[in-house]
């Protein structure tokens, strides 16, 4: 594997990783925004152009991004998160130049009146269905009562109010403001030859307007504290969550975060499976580690029949305790650190995996990471790196948010969401 | 990339193809047999039997299992269907020895009593959870209704009478005729040394007693016909699914009948897509070709409101029958073989995926086709191939069984389910 990097004259970064034994190639358009780049007045913006971005440009028509696409055969799509925007494409080789003129081009789409009006029912319609997952409900819910004032706390999607004021100059604005060429990164991966690449992007990009886009609040975070139970009576299961701060992506204990999150939570053999779920007490339980740009969290979660609810708090919170307190055993360590090699090491047997990793490590760090380096850096994770991990960011000190029909939990009442 | 396979003097067949490039392995052991090895007084028992897989064996507790496997780092499950019954793990190079040890040890469990009665009252509630999901219930009856008393319309869960009914001896009676090592095939695929892999199996498994396993009915089936409304007030949308014969998984046709069901209802960009999904008149719609042992299907389906579902019925029926007639367009089939060469490529790029692809065309045929002949046998469809596929197995010749609130359609009165 060979790594290629080159800047624009305009700002925009392309990097790219070849395999040459890989008989596919994937590229994605990453933009450095997402809910977290909101203000108020704009809020579910980010997502609402994410779907704009495939209505049509001066060059094509929806119809013919749709077509396009599919005549190459592309496995293709788009997610805005809090704090990315990314659109990509896994193709055949032979057909890189085509997918790259397309994405390129549907990022810089028409916005047209008519189109911004239809597809705002759409997103309307999404936030609707949303609101019957109750797993996501309630992780929303949770995000903002962790991160309060913090902007990782807002909201993807928007809420109907928002979405529906939100009018077409408003998002041409937001768009002018976040997909500068400095604030997006190309990435490629998979079969594909370099200095082709960088003239197939210079032709399709290198003519966009530079600017700056920047981020508002990168803060560490170690979230709001206290117990909120927000009852919804329709619901089946109790979603209980318990939230604390976390190293930064850029931060070298992201790697102990990692190992520690899966030897409490991994959804097989983990501290709460054999707390909670082998025991058949809980539906699911698990706890992971998130890493965002300034600021990351690790979640520990579980969902259960409401009446087991109670006493599955008290026992999720005398783990986080034990942890907390005696950190974790060696064979515990050892098995996580199987767990994650195994997980790394087939996350990158594909372009589109690579092509993603790569992205996120340059776009958080400036840095490429390749496999090796990336397996070596969980390998050495030890004990004291866990207990550093653990004296920096106590896990037991949690914000805890359940959702779901129980009226009370923990001593604290619910409030009718 | 290169193949090998042998076979051991009990019968068990071991084939491999090693990437040499690759950084993980996968193994699976394939048992050929599913619901439609069944008599309707054990109906369920694949399935069961391979829950019980994982709770012990004369070396291992269940929790032995788990732990073992953890250890090791494995992204490890089975999975039960019609025909087959496999047993995965994905590991590290150096962990394979280990999987192998696993694996096989569990495929010659206690079957004690006891994790029999618990594991029950397991299936029993996957039984009534699988209730909750329309889709799944619908297709379950859409089956039945095509295959009538062909052994393929059997259900692979079976029905909360079969299974509290079954005996352990019952279920131990099915493992001794169904898993004899000449109805298995040990698969592997990814970074593994042959020979190494050819000791560790017959290490395991050489001891194995020998047996002749076989199958019942095998013969083609063009489905039952007819027009079957099934009404259940309590579900939101109305499933509707067109069945029709296809070729079986040994068939030249299977390439064409591929080809042709992505040009008529691939998620995006096919016939069906056009004309139901992309107008707002159904929530999904699809059509896609299965290939079985002896005999495969083409399905075409589609969800929608059930004020919908009689207009979208007429104009379903109208883009089988135009196929059926005047088959596809030249670019049509451009388009579909782009997709299907992307998905072919795609799914080759992880040993988990060739793994899967060897076995199941091993097992089905007795050949071994890398990437490259899969590709070529694709990329030869021509028109007249698909031509060839309609005359011997047309599409519009359809049954039709619909599921949901709608108490009637396309003419025919519904029978609550």
């Amino acid at each position: 594997m060979t790594f290629h990097q080159q800047t624009l004259a305009n700002g925009l970064q392309l990097i790219g990783e070849r395999s040459p034994s890989a008989r596919s190639a994937a590229i994605g358009f990453f933009v450095r925004t997402g809910s977290r780049d909101e203000t108020p007045d704009v809020s579910g913006v980010s997502h609402f152009l994410e779907h704009m971005m495939f209505k049509g440009t001066p060059r094509r028509t929806a119809l013919d991004v749709n077509l396009d696409f599919d005549r190459i055969g592309a496995s293709y799509n788009a997610y805005t998160s809090e704090e990315n925007t990314v659109y990509y494409a896994a193709v055949l080789p032979e057909y890189l130049p085509k997918a790259v003129d397309i994405l390129a081009d549907i990022l810089r789409p028409s916005l047209r009146e008519d189109d911004f009006d239809t597809e705002k029912q759409v997103i309307l319609e999404e936030i609707k269905m949303y609101e019957d997952q109750p797993g996501s409900v309630a992780a929303e819910h949770a995000r903002k009562l962790f991160y309060g004032a913090h902007p990782l706390g807002n909201s993807v999607l928007g809420t109907n109010a928002s979405v529906t004021a939100l009018t077409r100059d408003q998002m041409h604005g937001y768009f002018s403001r976040r997909y500068s060429p400095s604030n997006i990164v190309v990435s490629a991966a998979g079969n594909f030859e370099w200095n082709e690449l960088v003239k197939l992007v210079s032709a399709a990009c290198g003519a966009w307007d530079a600017g700056e886009s920047g981020r508002g609040n990168r803060t560490e975070w170690p979230g709001c504290g206290g117990l909120h139970v927000l009852t919804r009576e329709s619901v089946q299961q109790e979603h209980v969550m318990l939230m604390a701060g976390g190293p930064p992506a850029d931060s070298p204990l992201r790697y102990a975060a990692d190992t520690l999150a899966l030897a409490v939570g991994d959804d097989s053999g983990s501290r709460l499976y054999w707390a909670l779920v082998d025991p058949g007490l809980a539906e699911s339980a698990d706890c992971a580690y998130y890493e965002n740009d300034g600021s990351g969290c690790v979640y520990a979660s579980y969902s259960c029949e409401p009446d087991e609810a109670d006493g599955n708090l008290d026992i999720v919170r005398t783990v986080l305790a034990e942890v907390q307190k005696k950190s974790i055993t060696a064979d515990e360590l050892h098995t996580a650190k199987s767990k994650i090699l195994s997980r790394v090491v087939r996350g990158s047997e594909r372009p589109m995996g690579r092509m993603q990793a790569i992205a996120s490590a340059w776009s958080y760090t400036g840095e490429y990471r390749d496999v090796d380096t990336e397996l070596k850096n969980f390998d050495a994770v030890t004990l004291k790196d866990v207990r550093a991990f653990l004296d920096r960011y106590p896990i037991d000190r949690s914000t805890v948010i359940a959702f779901g029909p129980a009226k009370e939990l923990g001593g604290a009442s619910g409030r009718t969401v």
